[in-house]
């Protein structure tokens, strides 16, 4: 068996670069997913990888890792063995698992007429973001947006936090007049703590979009300038401010809530 | 100005135990808070530090750091200078503010007749704990109880994740025969992905203990020798689960929503 040991090989360089720089995933559209549930899950979305790399010991039979490996096979998938040592520079998490995959970069169709849109706005923590769209996904959301100014949604910690979810949830990165044009007819609820609105009293059976803010400024200028209701989660006093991961699965959960049962 | 530079001087020593071992946070009943924010939220809720190091820099008029420092300072509490490079060997976060206090470990009395309990069963992800404690005391959970495979809640992750709640919420941690028994009278609900019961049709006026599972096992087999009910928040078909601090917020909003208004 051919074992890579090489940081110069062309494929361990362009998974380097996949793991560290937003612009090398943009530019090639793909993504980099480590360990066997990540890539499992991306599987059974659908997608198909271009390539893996395993540690030998994670073809030993036996393994949830030389299942995978099999199952990638079996789709013709290439699969190449690297050195530990190589694997330890590719990884981005604490317990590399041994495997990992280059994926496509997840671009579901946008859905024509959402009964639901979420919009994070000005995100900054990657871990944050990745539980938000593991919690649209989950929760049925139609479509997540992001503004320009939050962080870049195949970041790995968001990849991780997602859980594969990316591969359920149609996201974009827009331009707020875009968002402003094509969701004119829907309402929009802006995450406030002293909203004027109670966010248990909306009537979320009409096409709306919930807009959150990021932890350090909550939303901005320009979300603030499209006609909108803000909406309040109420706290006790003393409490200045809930983590934006859980204050939109809040509302989410709120919205979706006519539609259970 | 003096400026200690030694990391054998005995404060340093106590701060990066601290900073370092939960057994000497718990010997000495003491936990670090690092930053502006979280030094001012204890304040805010009435602790008292020990005594707080900063960086010769910190202490510049005009900036937050000092206006901190003077308020320690009126308070009596010592306030020592270190040179930038022992502070960053004391530091936990990637971009240390500068300044640092030792605080004593939070413990809030318990209260006598709570209507809302909530406990983390098994959590091991830090983050997820201080984002749980965070919700907590935002939402007015009387009391959050950890079960002993629960991670330690003044883990610096949690502490930063909490944003100061610590010192808001009484928590405890305790043995699930001890919470049988304390919390007999009241309704247990286990959350659970295909649990029976819709978590929005439970009658939350009752007084309630939520029980959360951490993220890989769920809940453990002494939450389910409670007498118990299971409860579902719904997920369209795929996704697997919700992240738990994500799925306890949902649960404990929606047990708080009849005291809205």
């Amino acid at each position: 068996m051919v074992v890579i040991s090489s940081p110069h090989n062309e494929r361990i360089k362009l998974v380097k670069m996949l793991q560290t720089q937003g612009k090398a995933r943009r530019k090639h559209r793909r993504l980099v997913l480590e360990g066997v549930r990540l890539m499992r899950d991306a599987l059974d979305a659908g997608a198909q990888p271009d390539f893996a790399l395993h540690v030998p010991d994670a073809d030993a039979p036996g393994t949830l890792t030389h299942d995978l490996l099999e199952r990638l096979r079996a789709v013709g998938c290439r699969v190449l063995a690297v050195t530990p040592e190589l694997m330890t520079t590719l990884s981005d998490t604490e317990t590399p698992q041994g495997i990992l995959g280059v994926f496509p970069w997840p671009e579901l169709p946008v859905p024509g007429d959402p009964a639901l849109v979420v919009v994070a706005d000005g995100w900054r923590d990657p871990g944050n973001l990745g539980t938000l769209i593991r919690t649209g996904a989950a929760a049925g959301v139609d479509l997540l947006l992001l503004t320009r100014g939050t962080v870049d949604p195949t970041n790995p910690k968001a990849i991780r936090g997602a859980m594969g979810a990316h591969y359920r949830l149609p996201l974009r990165t827009l331009d707020w007049d875009a968002i402003a044009q094509a969701y004119a007819a829907h309402r929009f609820y802006l995450a406030d703590a002293a909203g004027e609105q109670l966010y248990t009293t909306v009537d979320w059976r009409q096409p709306s979009v919930i807009v959150v803010g990021g932890e350090a400024h909550g939303f901005g200028a320009a979300a603030a300038a499209i006609p909108h209701t803000r909406v309040r989660i109420p706290m006790v006093s003393g409490a200045e401010s809930l983590n934006a991961a859980v204050a939109a699965a809040i509302l989410i959960y709120a919205a979706r809530a006519h539609t259970f049962g």
